[in-house]
């Protein structure tokens, strides 16, 4: 039907893909997505690796469908996790926070296809050397952690496509079927969506978490811990005075002791909306209602379908 | 021909708005994009007034086509110019950096059509209310000065246009012809650009500054002075230390003594690379090569009808 590079490298219907984010992406999110079309992807980030396995496992037989599994490279469970991944025969993975390098070919020799994430056309051209099956372009807008340079998502894409040519997914602010046609027009396969799916009913944030992602507005997120690892907040009490503290120039030791612990699973996992971390994309002030995941994917195809037959039809011929 | 309101708006050809740059935007510059279909804009924001009647004067000599001024409305010779402006038969205003309500009826009782430029909705909501003819939302990756919230341009299109339905030029971060028709498909009717006019022959920015915009890679450019005035600039010597004392927590007292005065004189017009202020965008980062203003419209317009024509025949009917 299609000739979409994205869609026939990892089998699946739609050009969206979930991120496999922390305390949010387990087998619920993920077998929902698969089931509505797109590809999901279990979060391994915060997940011990036994928890992988089973959260892998629930996901195979809640769909049949292609899913896949995304895993920080930087963490220290990475080798017992790629082991599970392996055994269990997940068939697709995304690798994030580190070096393409030592894992792509493993992977790939057991059939499994990978895509790497970066925010910077310098990793994407290691990625590309690297052999990895697509590019995942993340850009300034995203949550949770992010570059260095703060490229956007409308600069990030076309620097990427100048300097490779694999199949390339556009991640970081986009939550429309507009943004989604936006993004493939400047040069992506497909997209990378994360916030979007935080809100829906099956992610396994707190109910808090959602509801403070929905009343996010614009500014209500920063891009904190500029001096550690960059990461996008919500301004909650927690991340205010982390702001404070770098405003009058806390040194790393001080930041790392406001950051303490935890406070990730605290924030998205138990809901404590005023000392947890909230990492969520500055599309959540986009964001206005918490919703099934079908009804989320369905209502950005519809709305990709309306604004390709618009621009189709649009009467500007300059 | 075409039922584009901005270009209606402003009876020119092409939805290509220049932006009215500081040190840039004399009239040469103004008049050569006029005179190639797009709307051409002075920037007042560098010149005294009496320096900006004469660049009127030489505009309307070396054009007949629509243009227009853009004034900062916080400097204080706002009065003497929009008196001037008045006086030379202006007839196309774009205001910024203050409150739209003081000037648009004065200037529209005139026959000038005002457009204001804003960093967010809610400053939108504020134009809209004061009756602006046309609304510029100016995402985070623009050069110059720059929004507190840092909302990309990928998400305040879509944000302004859930609040108000004014004729909307995107502007941030664009510098080609599927950028161009990225934002528009987003929601807006037209577009500003900045960067990649500072780099045309026309411009009146120093040799040096055009060289090393046109060296500027990502990361190249950061968002400075976040506590007093956010504008984001080329990381140069001074720009390092401005940046250092940052995140040292400097006062602000300390950062204005560091900013001193006609630093941005210094860097863009007298082409001062370590010890001037050079403010561009992140699009820096895509710009090649320093063309004539013809060629430059004419090539985004080559590539703005090719990617329609390209979506048009996209077999990606998911």
């Amino acid at each position: 039907m299609t000739n979409n590079r994205i869609t026939n490298l990892f089998q699946i219907k739609l050009p969206i893909i979930q991120g496999g984010m922390i305390w949010c992406s387990g087998w619920e999110l993920t077998s929902a997505v698969s089931n509505s079309g797109g590809l999901g992807l279990i979060g391994a980030g915060s997940m011990h690796p036994e928890t992988l396995r089973e959260h892998i496992q629930k996901t195979q037989k809640a769909t049949h469908k292609p899913f896949g599994v995304n895993i920080p490279l930087l963490y220290p469970d990475t080798e017992k996790i790629m082991k599970i991944i392996i055994e269990e025969g997940v068939k697709i993975v995304f690798t994030s926070a580190g070096n393409p390098k030592t894992w792509t070919k493993v992977l790939q020799d057991k059939g499994i296809k990978v895509a790497h994430v970066v925010s910077n056309s310098k990793f994407a051209l290691k990625a590309d050397e690297a052999g990895v099956d697509a590019i995942v372009a993340e850009g300034f807008e995203a949550g949770g952690h992010n570059g260095r340079e703060e490229t956007t998502t409308l600069e990030l894409i076309p620097l990427v496509r100048k300097i490779s040519a694999k199949p390339l997914i556009a991640a970081g602010g986009i939550a429309t079927g507009r943004q989604l046609l936006s993004t493939m027009l400047l040069g992506a396969d497909a997209v990378q969506m994360g916030s979007v799916f935080v809100v829906s009913e099956e992610s396994s944030a707190h109910v808090n978490f959602k509801n403070e992602v929905i009343k996010a507005k614009e500014g209500s997120t920063y891009l904190a811990l500029k001096q550690i690892t960059p990461v996008r907040l919500i301004r909650n009490n927690f991340a205010l005075t982390l702001e404070n503290a770098e405003l009058k120039g806390a040194t790393k030791e001080q930041l790392i002791d406001i950051l303490g612990n935890r406070r990730a699973k605290k924030g998205m996992f138990e809901g404590d909306l005023e000392e947890g971390e909230l990492e969520i994309g500055q599309v959540s002030a986009l964001l206005t209602k918490i919703k099934p995941v079908k009804n989320i994917i369905d209502d950005i195809m519809l709305e990709y379908r309306v604004s390709r037959e618009q621009i189709a039809h649009m009467k500007f011929d300059f």
